[in-house]
């Protein structure tokens, strides 16, 4: 049956049920419709509660028909849960009714009397020092000797509405409990490095590089599959057919006579080395991401030992990867769903372990190849299981597929997922994806990573496309969403694709190992280091909800905000689309939105130059040369 | 643990898994987001169920990124279930690889050993006719002197296809079942006509009109209160506190010496009268809608037998109705949450057989009178009763409140619910209520209904206002929902309001009996029975969600479209909401959604003046002079 006060559209929310995400220390907006027959007076609270453990408690107000709003700081790790609770507020009901009634002249003396009454039930719960106080408001009330004002006043005092209003019991009181999860804050902002360790010479190799990365302000390093790599159809360089002995293969055809996912590639060290890896990078402030590629090479360990978890064929043989025509010989899916219940268990548990294995080598960070390929029951599971015990383990989403198995896969547990920055390129395109993200339902769970390049994607106006260009794209990446990554090699402008028909980088660091010359100096690591660190001093950088578009009359110059409830200045960052020419526009700014006055001059900080300007009204000109500086990012001061 | 296939968001819904509603004999559209990982085809119904029985099935088809779609023809009547059901299609699967994999030049050899043994599996569910087909293809396909093609085309042969897809069974079938309520047609489509049998001469003077109640073209004629009326704090006319003894009372005011909710006023007539209205009326094709108003009187019987449904005062008296500073001392609320359990569960069961009572008198329609005043729980519980054992019954609910009580009242049972029609006038205004009751959730479980008046609303244009707005109004209640009604007097123009601060009548029939005078000529009854036949003559206007609104360069000329997906003319209505004056206005046809041609004429019948006009292009010019006619409402055909 339902209850007295019907609980609605609890917000945030995702649409099964599953918890939505935010992270320790962040002020959250909580709603709900609060739906009571009549015209009582309600009352309500959101909680956070870790089982019958209250952690925070914020009262909820009416904003606009009967839709309540509350701000609550969350704090903790993990599976918690926001309890809202409503209840019939009479007193304050029955203060509003004699009010009324005596504003138009009524008789108020039965009000004076149930009033009286209701004092009188609550007299006892109030403080010793205060029942005295009560007690004479309730004898003046029924007082026939005194004036019917001074009767009123009595009731109406706010030192006995004071009093009472702690102790009024919460009559009609229902309450609504939704599920929470709480990630670590690495979890809602992160800065991504990706690195190919045997590039560097292994992880020791890696750890050289560390202080550089470090210094560029990024949080997580992020390595392509560690494990020994497959002989079988291994892929020779640019993904030909015929590697040579001494070709490294794909990272990804994981699993070789060495071992498999929890094995580590002879050539990049022991377990020691990559212990002492996550070790040193934990020294300077970062973390590793492992990579969780769940596929065999065909001479991964699991292929002789459990024929059963992959798809065989007629032939004999097993069934490789393919999206047909496309083939990838040198791996073979794992079929998630074996014929046999025990299969599938060992199958999944299997998995688990790997997991396991990691996490007890220090990981914490995860970084899914391709989760859309396994069944999202698997994912809900497994990261479930995980995160039971360790709820610091983050999971990143590598699933480049349509919107609703993306919007899915982040439902069931990812913490972030990557997105489809990486084929938006206008004004329009931007308003549009990035409004999408930060105002429909999806802003509640789903938390998109936007990278500019990956091991696989050389994409759009990088192709062949000069260093105005990543820069441009950098300061869209690192501003729009809080969490972002790049590919190594996207500081030193590498450019060159493949072929026309695909998006992959000519001579891929997949197939090959590749030097890089970090001598260098002509590169893109001053403004990485600067936007990190603007990225950190502006908690508004940490906001996705808040982002907002500006109007602007140059189609190639595109203007978004960012504020934040913690408090801090807002961000204005103003981006020249077209890396190669100076452009200039009037922007035609929201004030309100950025708290800037209307009349008065206020001041904006550009970060990027360091220069101050002052400007006055919503309507200020900018021009920007890409070959000096890609945007302007504005901190505003009113 | 989830499925193999993610069903997502099935519609229609409503928030909270209440049933939405259709009507027996509608075409509905049932969709759903269907999730799975990977790259297989699957296969998907829906279907209609009655516990375990089938009673329809359709297919649904992707629409677009992991939506399916499909259209069902519903039948039955009260509490059903959709059931979605969902697969993998391995045989669609496998011929999609192989026909890619062949015209990409790939070796196809496994690929068809894997299609002969899939075939091998299945031959023996193929119909006995088709089984040598199916042999023969099994072993061309197999056969190594034959050529590849021959062999493929062996594989791919529609015919075997044919006898195959049948009997391919669902694999990793899932499905999801969400609740659906079906209406008898009445429910979504009505005309109500207003009157208080008081001023006809009781009972039996109410049949003398139903012939002209009938001949206008009305489904159901809806009585306030019939029950013995109150003497204590009787209100006299226009609402005023000393009654006389001869003044009748308001109806509303229920219970009296006579008895309560279960009684007859004993100047209406006896419950003999009573069923032979309620058969009379039926015998016209319409139906009684009684009013079911849960206050009581201050004689009402339940007040001496059961003081404990009343909210006691300190002075001994009983609560009356008030919403401070406005009174109404002539009716007691009831109180739906006694303090004891037991007395709560009496009171609702005494609530309940009010409703068995009129229902076992053959009434099937009620207008629940504010209902937003009484918990929701209780409604659930009544109607749930109710309709448990009368699936026909049908609840209109009176609650002028706030948006989320309105949709909520509707999504917990009730069929139909008066609206804020009465509050819209402009162009804009239309525009945007049309759109929100059209295209929002709130469209598959809460059906609006129009009133441009009831006794208790004379608004806006109406007060004394000339009968052209009253014509005016009529076509917009009309057709712009399935649902509308009106309280008699309105098609005599009756338009004296009783004061500036209020929306009462002067003299209202709520407080005193009304001679009207029938054999008038100068009334609203023509287009009354004109717009009535015209709503029956053309589906489209049993439609709610297929209204459009299209261009018009002038605000005093609303056009909307409707469609209807079971065949039938498109319709357009053009309003001229300026009553006093002719206007004319060049109107932006959206062809497409009318089904139009943009080169060629088509004609458009106006069904009230009888006129044709043939039209070309989507820019008509139309001019409406108030007059002669409100509207043009225009039967559209290629």
């Amino acid at each position: 049956m339902l209850g007295h006060i019907i609980i609605d559209d609890v917000r945030p929310r995702t649409p099964d049920g599953y918890p939505p995400k935010v992270v320790d220390g962040e002020r959250i907006r909580v709603s709900a419709d609060l739906i009571k027959d009549g015209h009582d007076e309600l009352g309500a609270v959101v909680r956070l509660r870790r089982g019958p453990q209250l952690i925070a408690s914020a009262p909820l107000h009416e904003v606009v028909n009967d839709l309540w709003e509350g701000e609550l700081e969350v704090s903790g790790l993990g599976a918690h849960e926001l309890e809202i609770v409503a209840w019939t507020d009479r007193f304050a009901t029955w203060r509003h009714h004699i009010e009324v009634k005596a504003a138009a002249g009524q008789d108020v003396l039965v009000e004076l009397e149930v009033g009286a009454r209701f004092l009188e039930e609550l007299v006892g719960d109030v403080s010793p020092a205060g029942q005295a106080r009560v007690r004479d408001a309730i004898e003046t009330m029924r007082n026939e000797t005194c004036s019917l004002d001074v009767r009123l006043n009595a009731a109406l005092d706010d030192a006995v509405v004071e009093l009472i209003a702690p102790v009024v019991p919460d009559w009609d009181r229902t309450s609504r409990t939704v599920p929470l999860w709480i990630d670590r804050p690495l979890g809602g902002f992160s800065a991504w490095y990706e690195l190919f360790p045997r590039s560097e010479g292994g992880f020791a190799g890696a750890v050289k590089r560390l202080d550089a990365i470090a210094d560029m302000g990024f949080d997580i390093v992020y390595l392509p599959p560690i494990h020994p790599i497959g002989r079988s159809f291994r892929k020779g360089p640019n993904n030909t057919l015929d590697a040579g002995p001494d070709d490294p293969g794909s990272p990804w055809a994981i699993g070789g006579a060495e071992g498999g996912h929890l094995a580590i590639h002879p050539e990049l060290g022991d377990h020691g080395d990559f212990v002492r890896l996550v070790d040193e990078t934990r020294a300077r402030g970062m973390e590793i991401a492992l990579d969780y590629a769940l596929q065999c090479s065909p001479d991964h360990p699991w292929v002789h030992a459990h024929p059963e978890w992959f798809t065989q064929l007629p032939d004999g043989s097993i069934r490789y990867a393919e999206n047909p025509p496309k083939k990838y010989q040198d791996i073979y899916p794992i079929n998630f769903w074996p014929e046999r219940e025990t299969d599938r268990i060992a199958l999944w548990h299997a998995c688990k372990e790997i997991l396991d294995h990691w996490i007890a080598a220090g990981v914490r960070v995860f970084r899914v190849d391709n989760p859309h390929t396994k069944p999202l029951a698997f994912w809900e599971w497994v990261i479930g299981e995980v995160r039971a015990s360790h709820p610091d383990v983050l999971f990143l989403a590598e699933a480049f597929t349509r919107p609703k198995m993306m919007a899915k896969l982040a439902e069931v547990g990812f913490t972030q997922s990557y997105s489809y920055f990486t084929w938006r390129y206008s004004d329009a395109e931007f308003r549009e994806y990035l409004t999408e993200l930060s105002t429909t339902d999806v802003v509640d769970y789903m938390r998109p990573n936007f990278w500019p390049n990956t091991p696989d994607i050389l994409e759009g106006v990088l192709r062949n496309g000069p260093p105005a260009a990543f820069a441009m794209r950098l300061v869209l990446a690192a501003t729009m969403t809080p969490n972002y990554g790049m590919y190594s090699g996207y500081e030193l402008f590498e450019n060159q694709p493949a072929a026309d028909h695909n998006t992959e980088y000519l001579n891929s660091e997949k197939y090959q190992i590749v030097e890089r010359d970090w001598s260098r100096t002509d590169t893109l690591v001053p403004l990485i280091t600067q936007i990190n660190a603007i990225r950190r001093r502006h908690p508004a950088f940490q906001q996705l909800r808040t982002i907002r578009f500006h109007g602007s009359d140059n189609g190639a110059i595109l203007a978004y905000s960012k504020t934040t409830p913690e408090g801090g200045d807002p961000v204005l960052v103003v981006v020249n689309l077209d890396f190669d020419n100076p452009q200039a526009a009037t922007l035609d700014l929201d004030l309100g939105e950025l708290g800037m006055p209307w009349g008065d001059p206020y001041t904006v900080h550009d970060e990027i130059s360091g220069e101050t300007y002052t400007w006055q009204g919503n309507r200020p000109w900018v021009r920007l040369d890409p070959a000096r500086y890609p945007a302007h990012v504005l901190a505003l001061r009113a």
